[in-house]
Formats: C-alpha cells, sequence, structure tokens
C-alpha cells in the first residue's frame, strides 16, 4: 500500500491535527503544563521560588507551545495559493520545469522532540519533488511544510514519512523525497560518566521516505537525489528506509541506558504522572504505543540533575586535593601556565529545563612538573557541577572557585557550551554557542597570561553535525 | 561622548520605535506596498495579472513586514523579566559570574535590510558583555535584542551600534561588544557582467562597536573576545569600529556601478517615487539622509531584470550556432559527456522580488574535441535567462532549451542556488540551497550518463559565509 493510501494524511491536510485524542494544542492547558513542571521541579528537590526557577514553568510551557506548534498548523493552509502553473519541455524527450525536472532544497535545519524522551534533537533536511501537471511549489513552502511536522513528538522515521505524505497530498507531484540526517544528545548516566571517559556526546541516524517516483528505494530518481546532496563516503544501503523497523534510535532506550538507570531506584510517581499530564496537555496521546514509557524515561534523565545529591562524594575528594596543596603551595615562584582542555560536561539549563553541554578549558600557573590535580579529579569537579539545574556562568565560576585552592589560586576557567534553548523555541540559532570565562589571581591581571591560555584553546569541533 | 549619553536610546526602549517620522510599522499600509509594488512590476513591463506575479505585492508587502519587524518591537520587553540574580567571586581577586566574568554568544545567523539599495544582508553577530551587579540576562535574550535593530533598513556600523547601546541600557553590565560580519550580494550590471568575467559575488565587512569596559578599542578585554571568536589569521587592525566614517559598503554606491548604471538612463519618476512610498510605510523618513538616494539605486538595480530587452541580442547569438549545428550534427556516433561546470548566474525571484543565484552545470554528449558552443556564449545564455524575474525551475528549463539544439539534444542543465527569500522573511532557513534539473534527449533516458555528469558536479564553495 502505497502511503497516498493513508487516509489520515487527508485529514490531517483538512484539519490539521491528526492526533487521537482530538484536542487542538493545548489552548488553556499552558497552565497545566506549568503546574506540572512545578511537581518535577519539586521532585528535584528545588525550591520553585527561587529567582533562577520562578518563571521556569512559564517558560517550558511557552516553549513547548512553540515547539510543538505543528499540532496547530495546516499543510492545506501552506501549500494553497503557493502551486505556481510552469510549463515543462516544448515538443521534446526529456524532463524540465513544472513536467519531470526534479527539485532538491537542501539543508533545511529544523529540530523536533523525541517522543521517546522528550528532548528535542536537530534534523537537517533534504526535501525534493518530481513536479508534474505543469506546476510547481514555492521553494519556501516545501521547509514550511516540514516543519509542521518536525514541530511535534517525533521519531525520526515517521517524520520522514509524514513529512513525504504530506508533500505528496500537498503539491500531488509525480514523487517526493525526504533525507534527515537527526542528530540527538546522548547524555551520559551521572552514575556512569565517571567510568565512561569516552562517552559519545550524540547519535545520529540518517533516514529516508519516498512516493510516488520515489517509492522503490532502488529508483534510478533516488541516485539523482543523492549526487545532488554530495553525500560523498557515505554508504547508501545504511539509510534507513520507510518501513524500516530499526530498534528505536533514543539513547534513553539502549540497554546500557536502561540498565544503569535502574540504579537510580523506583522513580516518583507524581512525577511521571505530571510529565503524562504535559504530553496529554499538548494534544498528543499519552497511551500511544510510543508514548506510554516516556514519562518514566523523561523522569529518569531528570533525575540525574537533582540537587545535591552528590555533595558529599565530592567534598571527600577535594579535602584529599586541599591538603595536599597547602604543603605544597609556592615551592618555585617560576610559574608556568599548564592546561587541561576540552574537558566534556553536560548540563541542564535552569530556565528552560533543556540539555546545554560542551567543553571546559582550565588553565592555572603551576610549577613545572608539578601538578596537584590529575585530569580525572577535573573531570569529576566538571561533572559534579555540571549535573545540577545550571546556568552557563555559574558553572564557570563554581569551577573556578573550586580548583582555585586546589592549584595556588592563578586559575583561568573557559566554557563553551551549545544550548538545546538557542536552537529550539523562537530564536532557532543553528551553530550558535556561548562562551563564559572566570578569571582568578593573576589570570585576572596579567592579560598577556590571559592572552597566551586563550590562545591555545582549539577551534571547536563539530557539536552536531553531520 | 560615549554611546550611553545619547538619549535615543533610552527613548527606543520605552517606545520601540526611533524613527523621525514617529509611525509604529506599516499597520494599515500594508495596501500601500502592495500598491507600489504593482508600479514597480509595470514599469518592469510586466503583467501584474500574471499568475506568478499576482500575489507578488501582497508577498513582498508581507516579506516586508517580517523584515523590518523591528520598527515594532521594545526592547525593554525582551530583556525585563529576563535578567538574573547571579554571585561573583566569593572574596577572592578576579572576575567571573555575575561580576565580571565575560560572557559571549557566537555565531548568530540574522539578515538585515540595506538603508543604501534595499537588499537583504547577512549578519554573522557576536555579542559579548561583562556582567556587573550580581546579575546576568538569559542568553537568547542577546539574540533577540540583536535581531530588533537588524530587522530595519540598516548599515553595518550603525546596526552595531545600535545593538550595543541598547544593549547596555537593557542590561546595564560593565561592558557590552558587538562583531558582525556582514555579506552583501553584489549583483553584477546588466551591461558590465558580459565584460567582467570574475565578477566576485559578495561584498563583505566586518564591523565592531563597544561600550563601557569595551569603549576602548585597545583594551584588553578586546583581546579576550576576539581570541574566543577564533578569528584566526584576520587582522584586528581592518576591523571598522565605532565612530569609524569609511565610504558606503554597498555595492550600489561604488563609482564602477554609478558609471554603469549611468547606462541605463532616466530612470522612472513613477518608479521611484514608488520606492519611496514604501520606504515611508515602513515607517523610516525617506528624507533621511542615507535613503535620500536609495529609491533610485533600488529602482536602477530592478530595471536589470526588466522583460524582454536583451532578447534580440540572443537571437543573434542563437542563429549562427544553429546553423553550426545543422552541419555538423551526428558526424560521429561515438560521443562522451562534455561539460561546463559552475557558470555564475544572477536572478530575482518573481514571487518575492528578491535576489537569488548560483551557478549552472551543463553536461552535453558530443563527439570527441567537438564544441560548437564556447563557454562565453554559454554564460551568455545563462545571463539572458538570470536577468528576468524568474523562478529557479524555468531559468533551468529554459536554458535547456535553448542550448539543447546548439549541443545536439542530450543536454543536462543542473542549477544550484542560493534564494534570499529563504533567508529572509519567516524562514531563516540560513545555509539552505536549492537544486534543480532538467534532462533532454539521452540524459533522461540513460541513468548512469546522468549519474557519471552528476558526480562530476563539485561540492559547492562556500555562499555567503566569511
Amino acid at each position: 500500500m502505497g502511503c497516498l493510501d493513508d487516509g489520515r494524511f487527508a485529514v490531517e491536510i483538512e484539519n490539521g491535527v491528526s492526533n487521537g485524542c482530538g484536542k487542538v494544542g493545548f489552548g488553556n492547558d499552558g497552565g497545566a503544563i506549568e503546574e506540572a513542571v512545578k511537581v518535577l521541579l519539586e521532585g528535584l528537590g528545588e525550591d520553585v521560588n527561587r529567582e533562577g526557577l520562578r518563571k521556569t514553568p512559564l517558560r517550558v510551557a511557552k516553549a513547548l507551545s512553540e515547539g510543538t506548534r505543528g499540532y496547530r498548523q495546516k499543510v492545506k493552509d501552506i501549500v494553497q495559493g503557493a502551486l505556481f502553473p510552469e510549463a515543462g519541455l516544448d515538443n521534446r524527450v526529456g524532463h524540465a520545469g513544472g513536467a519531470g525536472g526534479l527539485v532538491i532544497v537542501r539543508d533545511l535545519d529544523l529540530f523536533s522532540y523525541c517522543e521517546s524522551c522528550l528532548l528535542p534533537f536537530q534534523v537537517k533536511c533534504h526535501v525534493g519533488y518530481v513536479p508534474s501537471g505543469e506546476r510547481v511549489v514555492g521553494l519556501s513552502k516545501l521547509s514550511r511544510v516540514a516543519d509542521v511536522f518536525a514541530k511535534r513528538l517525533q521519531e525520526p522515521q515517521r517524520l520522514a514519512d509524514e513529512m513525504c505524505s504530506a508533500l505528496h497530498q500537498g503539491i500531488k507531484p509525480a514523487g517526493v523525497a525526504i533525507v534527515l540526517q537527526c542528530t540527538h544528545i546522548h547524555f551520559p548516566d551521572i552514575e556512569s560518566v565517571f567510568l565512561d571517559s569516552n562517552h559519545e556526546g550524540w547519535v545520529k541516524i540518517l533516514v529516508s521516505s519516498g512516493s510516488g517516483d520515489f517509492e522503490n528505494k532502488s529508483a534510478d530518481v533516488w541516485n539523482d537525489f543523492f549526487s545532488l546532496l554530495k553525500f560523498r563516503g557515505i554508504n547508501m544501503d545504511k539509510i534507513q528506509f520507510r518501513g524500516s523497523s530499526d530498534p528505536c534510535w533514543c539513547p534513553s532506550q539502549s540497554s546500557l541506558s536502561a540498565k544503569v538507570s535502574s540504579k537510580i531506584g523506583p522513580v516518583n510517581p507524581t512525577m511521571i504522572s505530571a510529565v503524562a499530564s504535559i504530553i496529554e496537555s499538548l494534544g498528543e496521546d499519552p497511551l500511544r504505543n510510543e508514548l506510554i514509557g516516556t514519562p518514566s524515561r523523561f523522569v529518569k534523565w531528570l533525575m540525574n540533575f537533582q540537587n545535591s545529591k552528590f555533595d558529599v562524594k565530592l567534598n571527600g575528594f577535594l579535602r584529599g586535593g586541599i591538603d595536599a596543596l597547602n604543603v605544597n603551595e609556592e615551592i618555585n615562584l617560576n610559574k608556568k601556565i599548564t592546561s587541561e582542555l576540552n574537558i566534556p560536561f553536560w548540563s541542564q539549563c535552569e530556565h528552560h529545563l533543556l540539555p546545554f553541554h560542551g567543553v571546559v578549558h582550565i588553565g592555572y600557573l603551576m610549577s613545572d612538573g608539578f601538578n596537584p590535580l590529575g585530569k580525572s579529579l577535573l573531570q569529576s569537579i566538571v561533572h559534579f557541577y555540571g549535573f545540577k539545574l545550571q546556568v552557563q556562568e555559574r558553572l564557570t565560576r563554581q569551577i573556578a572557585e573550586t580548583i582555585s585552592p586546589l592549584l595556588g589560586g592563578d586559575v583561568i576557567v573557559v566554557v563553551e557550551a551549545s544550548h538545546t534553548c538557542m536552537i529550539s523555541r523562537g530564536i532557532e540559532k543553528f551553530g550558535s554557542s556561548t562562551a563564559t570565562i572566570a578569571v582568578l589571581g593573576r589570570f585576572s591581571t596579567d592579560p598577556s597570561a590571559r592572552a597566551s591560555f586563550l590562545q591555545s584553546i582549539p577551534s571547536p569541533t563539530s557539536t552536531g553535525e553531520q
């Protein structure tokens, strides 16, 4: 059965919403989301009246409303009025223009929400279609329609299939092709992160979907499409296609995550109900098969950021360090800049309950060959402050304040991060990044020491790009 | 006088609009813009009732409204409620967090409208500030405030200065720094493009602005900022700074453009009045010094795309070509794929009156060593179809149809383009690009011939990135 036989999309184009429970967006349910977010913050041991958190429920509700506005949009409204008559070839053998001339829009940056864990994931979207009936669609409509389906709780293959079917229905071309490069953040578990120093920060997947001329994955027109995407060196056989039944890509469902998170122990049922109510407020059915485990996965992940749990452990670490310093301090006045660059961290923005993550660079002045703190202790300190509800400015200061007494007081800390809250919501500043600095002791007074360290920081490696 | 003494921005923060004539956006003036666009289309010799153009006035009015929404936004509304208490260092020498810890947001993609010619230009924006008073601002607000000033008729240095002053006023930090990498499309003139095969498609400029700690361009904190931008190899002395009086960057004001466009002859005064009325509808003062020449510059540029002017010239070319073909066709059945890659073109989207431009790749089957059309004739044909109100699908077909009889009938044409209408308006899909194909004769029936040609197309060179 071809995708066009699926009556669901015809309904979608008319009514804009395809979910089972019949609600259109959350309209007046923003208040319900705010209440649910308060429950989650309390479950994390936070004071919901603390200044940074006071408006977090409102911000989360707004972000979710914006991020799932696709439930309230109609493909028909977007496409109609943007179909233009366009001639094909005049009495010649071949394909061009409005009769068979393949059109491809490449590299549309989108984001979507993972239906399995509720975290946003990034999508680089490539859309193609083969016009027929001597008409073409306005190019920007390909982007707008793709966005309607991205702005929902999604899974990559379904997202591709829905975009494909809706465009086919809306444009009625000879065929539609969708290729999505999806990138999902892979948060390590707070228990495992101290053991797994090579944790990979991203899970990536390539999916595709085709209708009409693109229905068959081995059709020649797919070769044209992929040639123009210039995916040099990518093995086409590894691209997931419509109907593929690969296991869920979301790292929250990987066996390791499941095993480790079981250590966190039984999850607070009030928090799980709160997440289920958020899902329902968005107009989704929390009993839909793919969503049943989502509230508990989201809560398990969120519990990585609960207040205070690891304070005791770190204090143990640090007391040892401080003792060492008292003995060895100032042996040699001829100090040099020592640095540890690219220490990875993961954290959670307290304003939007959205991940941010990146690397920490630490520099300090120390006698040659003398290094009181190993990289692994620095990494532990970074994780300790990362696994909290945070803002990057505070994270930077806290790391600097903690390591300063252990490293002689002349310390510089630079944090470079990508913030999910800058790509999701209304901002959508893909590719932007944030850097923060804390300087203590000589680094605050000696510009040349600062410059020397800052220049040693390498250009960022790709974060999230495929 | 420091930027903070400029009372204008205090007014701006309260009222949202700083222009002289006191209108807030165009509100009900969308109709006036539509009427003006009709005048422009008629001035180009177009039929305003042609299907592709019928809604162009409405689309242009909408795009301008969206693209200049900054006139109707208030910085105060954006920043208030997003200032958070954040501690500085606790009794230590240095700077961190809410007291002196430099914060930088890098690589914000924005676009703005050139006040000198009304074309959109791209902006890669980097914002930094030094918090003081133990408070920080939500990171996304830096992007939102920057966008308020980008979404107006602008000039790069003024844009940087306005962003800087407004952020300083809104956050009250120890200092604000702005660095903008601006890229303006440099359309060749239709008269000069046939002569200048090395025409550079972009004009680029780097500007900066600083307040407080950043007021002095040689302050050490600028070194920290630039180090974190990782502008390796860029000469800092070449970066324009607040108060700089460089000549206008807009290519429409370069002496060459002025000289060449004078050949177009006297510009239609009705069209000039129409553009002035658009500027007024946006809430700007068309008599502001920088805007006085804008209507005539815009119209001169637009006249490159007037209907029909060069048909006669091209027909002359082509008759010669067709004669050559009739004599030589099918001498040798052992044909090979010959190609001309990366032929530049410039065109104008008829749906939004916005530029699109890129490269054309042409392949054909021809006997070895036999090449009836030189690259310069192919380039002329490409320019001929580019310099019109166009859509990319039609441009591709027209080029294919024109060259097919001259090249034996087995022809493939690929057009790769960046569309300004995909970065401006509500789409803002920076980095996206569009590819279209026309295949005639054997290229439409032989997938391996098509694949062989498509694989030979190099990956796109950077378009617009600095």
